[in-house]
């Protein structure tokens, strides 16, 4: 039970909305441009859409950082990836990008936790 | 209205000055020597010291670390410049740094209206 | 026409076994454990073998290391990735990871071509 | 006196411990072959365990990982370094890693301070 | 005299322009905006052009990336920037980024010479 | 036998000497006193300057600067180190930094392979 850490996750997408929102207000053309690069790397392509949410999830993993961590498992959990090929693809992080990653391993592990209390991880795994 | 939150800026300023008054006390010559050196590569030179703390803050950005990109958003408004300038820098940093960097761009946002709310941010941009 | 080119993917190949070699003479438990676990990480589990080798891709380039990145492309080319597909795996390297990548990216387009002049990439995309 | 600051460390290392039981749980070999063979690397071999906390600390370091840098510091002081000695080994992780460092060398200022409190910190130097 | 080095930066521009090239002919609609993108980062707007050059130049010497050094050196000699006021750029980044910055702050050095052997670098400094 | 490659040992020092030069031609007393301040991390401290060699060793291989790296190997085997202790050594920076590190890692095998062929490294391990 980690009811009361469900605020965690909660905070997070506020603020990143907020953010987000507070980016655009800037007005800056590039920035929006960038924005919107960001989104449309992640659509169907020569590529599934949901391939490349696992390929952003690996990435945000062996470059270390919890918000594009817990970003991109809610889109994997979305796209209707289980727990256990999440953690099979920070498992190639975690070789990949060595023992200075476990922290966020650890991370992750608790925001799917929380994640499969919410009832978004479609499949047990 | 971010009020609540202007503890945030304060609350940096504060474990940032304890934090550096604790290096001192080590008394390690090294660190000293340092942070002379650190400070000292800021001020006027070849290049004039504000155009050195811009660079200053795009470094902090592409490294990705929350409380450089805070020191160097405060002095970058103190050398005076305007939020629109500060945000065409960090849009470098977002090119050359890519998404990774986008939760400290959505940080020094936050950083900017609470610099701005304080009256630090001179000049609207 | 880049033949003569060709020697630096062989050279690259004949490297990276004598490299692997010298390891392994060294005889350190530990890193003959490593290379064990770096092998089996790539193997099918939750996830295809297929699947964790773009992760591998992406994890390399946006982590900027072109023998990881040519070691890579060669297994997502003999795992029957097409050339579209890995362009568009590197296209979530490049925005995840900023203009810093491009040179690595440029480095794996001329991998490709000499893998496509081998006939290893199977189809063309 | 940062005595109520002393929640800092034992919440980390209740985290910790609870985060790893996560990883644990998730029952994927590679994650437990990983983490086995990282308890490994710091054991006597051709270099004493002693040593090899100080290379872990200074790793940790330069690789900006304030978790990372109190687990080894909490190793380190258990394996008997003096505060001196590990400000000098600190001192290494500067200049190697240079002024992105400081907020970690500050943490890490910290963390020495609650062990000592703790009475962890066996030799005052 | 460092005259047969000269074909170093010829070497250079030529692989740099031929891999943008394969780049461009893979034909992917978000790595063809993403250079479009890398191209206005540098276009005068709330900053002049001129400075963001010099930030594209730390961002690449922090981020240890030699061709985008060498590119950002080119950049910054063409607008006008002396050799004294690159080296002070190169010490900020020297000081943020450490001692691992060294091998490319000679490599900075001898293509600074290399364009001055050219007379690319218009003011001596 | 790789004794042609013990250019590439000999080459390193000389481009390395020449490099450092130039960059105390370029006569900036920011640079200077880094390389000062650098040069006197590794002296004979709280730490022995022995140990200190060994922690830029490793600070080295997990920031993934082959030229750091030689340096260290270098000073590491001056200072008296077997190769089976700066094999355990780089086994921690495996560990810490991932298979990413495996490059550098095959590469120091090399160069310790030159620096034995020399006669430099003192006993064999």
């Amino acid at each position: 039970m980690v009811k009361k850490e469900n605020n965690r996750l909660d905070d997070f997408r506020k603020a990143r909305a907020e953010g987000n929102e507070k980016v655009m207000e800037a007005n800056h053309l590039g920035l929006k441009r960038f924005f919107n690069l960001d989104t449309n790397a992640y659509k169907d392509g020569a590529l599934p859409g949901k391939t490349k949410e696992l390929l952003g999830l690996t990435a945000s993993a062996v470059l270390r950082c919890n918000d594009c961590i817990d970003y991109h498992l809610e889109q994997c959990t979305k796209a209707g990836y289980t727990k256990k090929e999440i953690v099979d693809a920070m498992n190639v992080a975690l070789v990949v990008g060595g023992s200075i990653v476990i922290p966020h391993l650890r991370h992750a592990m608790e925001t799917l936790e929380l994640l499969d209390q919410e009832g978004s991880l479609k499949e047990k795994g």
